[in-house]
């Protein structure tokens, strides 16, 4: 597997490229619209050719990539469930499996952060969180439909009960980390530790952060995948690729 | 082997902790005194005992955390030899390999970018090549005893030498990239396809970059391993663990 984690300094938004080394087929998890030009460029270098673009959500602190790639490349973009997304090509299901020739993508449902968030479980070693969670934090859970106890139940009930050794990549981090674990986020994340359901809702009622700077042209254009002007309407034919498991 | 990359935005500066899995032992290359309370907050959380901390070279835009995390943690300083710094644990000869248990760091010389720069190259398969070989990029050649002529035959006579599958950690990025590989650099790097050594040299020396805004405090600082008050005397002792091969 090719795996290539790349940040939009502006956002803080990490975009991860996943491929498979002998076929050459590629996926973006949570593309940011101001690297469409570097991500291309980088798929181009690479020799890839690019399946998927997957939306952990709809984000409200930066544009998707996603209209503009599958604009370049024909890609086709995958949303979670129950998100407003009007362009979707795909829907994405709890517990569904996206299989990128020898590379396995599940869907794992954590939302709370907002109410159709999805985790992506790659190859089962490795989890990629959005903004469910993050390292030694977590997104935030008060606009978008976000709910703290909701949140809380997906990271203690889904995330935390996977094995330690599973290594976590998050869509923002503002510290300057890559990635953690879920051995070490369960033992280290200072929104978790010490807190149990109802301690940490209060927690997160009185966080009192301002809004995202993008948030009110960030969250409409996502609902259009990143395509200011289109209005695509939505497909959601079943893909093969996507295999209902478990 | 753990490993970890770290970023400080502040300097676009990648600090890299590698550590044996097993025993625990561990050493952090380049790291930037800004985050020193970061870095050593992870070590402890991670359980991982310090046994190095390694410089590429002495560096012009930010103040190495190696004196500060030595305080703390008794750890060695280890600079390239040659350079011009008064409190060095350990000096690192070209083709010296340090051994961290199982992880094997052999020392190749890479000057051009300052006259004394080293990449640490790690279990063969890895490098960290500071600022000699940047992601389709490379270090700047125009003060601290740099040299266009000498950073090309580095790169070109002792880098692209390298497998094509190496990967490239370099100690800076400004464009959200995090890795590359050697047969990446060799076909994609611009500073270098296409060009002959004279070609570069003509090139970079057109360069006309400002200086680095902390050039001024941070290359006297750094020859004090970023010991701001402090003069340590050059201890020099052998390490044992700093084996001279081929």
């Amino acid at each position: 597997m090719l795996f290539r984690q790349l940040f939009d300094p502006g956002s803080s938004t990490y975009t991860c490229l996943i491929a498979d080394s002998n076929t050459k087929t590629a996926l973006l998890i949570d593309p940011v619209l101001e690297q469409v030009e570097r991500d291309l460029k980088l798929l181009d270098e690479l020799g890839l050719s690019l399946q998927y673009c997957l939306e952990t959500h709809i984000h409200a602190d930066h544009i998707t990539g996603t209209a503009k790639i599958r604009q370049a490349t024909g890609c086709l973009g995958v949303v979670p469930e129950h998100a407003q997304a009007s362009c979707a090509d795909r829907f994405i299901t709890n517990g569904e499996t996206l299989q990128l020739d020898s590379i396995s993508i599940e869907a794992i449902a954590t939302p709370g952060h907002t109410d159709s968030h999805m985790t992506y479980r790659v190859n089962r070693d490795q989890i990629f969180t959005g903004d469910a969670l993050l390292i030694r934090g977590c997104g935030r859970t008060d606009f978008q439909s976000g709910d703290a106890g909701v949140l809380f139940d997906s990271v203690t009930q889904h995330l935390f009960t996977l094995p330690d050794a599973t290594l976590v990549y998050p869509a923002h981090d503002y510290r300057g980390q890559t990635v953690s674990t879920i051995g070490e986020e369960k033992h280290y994340n200072p929104r978790f530790v010490g807190r149990d359901r109802a301690q940490f809702i209060e927690f997160m009622a009185n966080l009192n952060l301002p809004n995202p700077k993008k948030i009110m042209e960030a969250v409409p254009a996502n609902e259009h995948c990143g395509n200011l002007g289109g209005n695509k309407t939505n497909t959601v034919s079943k893909d093969p690729a996507l295999s209902k498991q478990g």
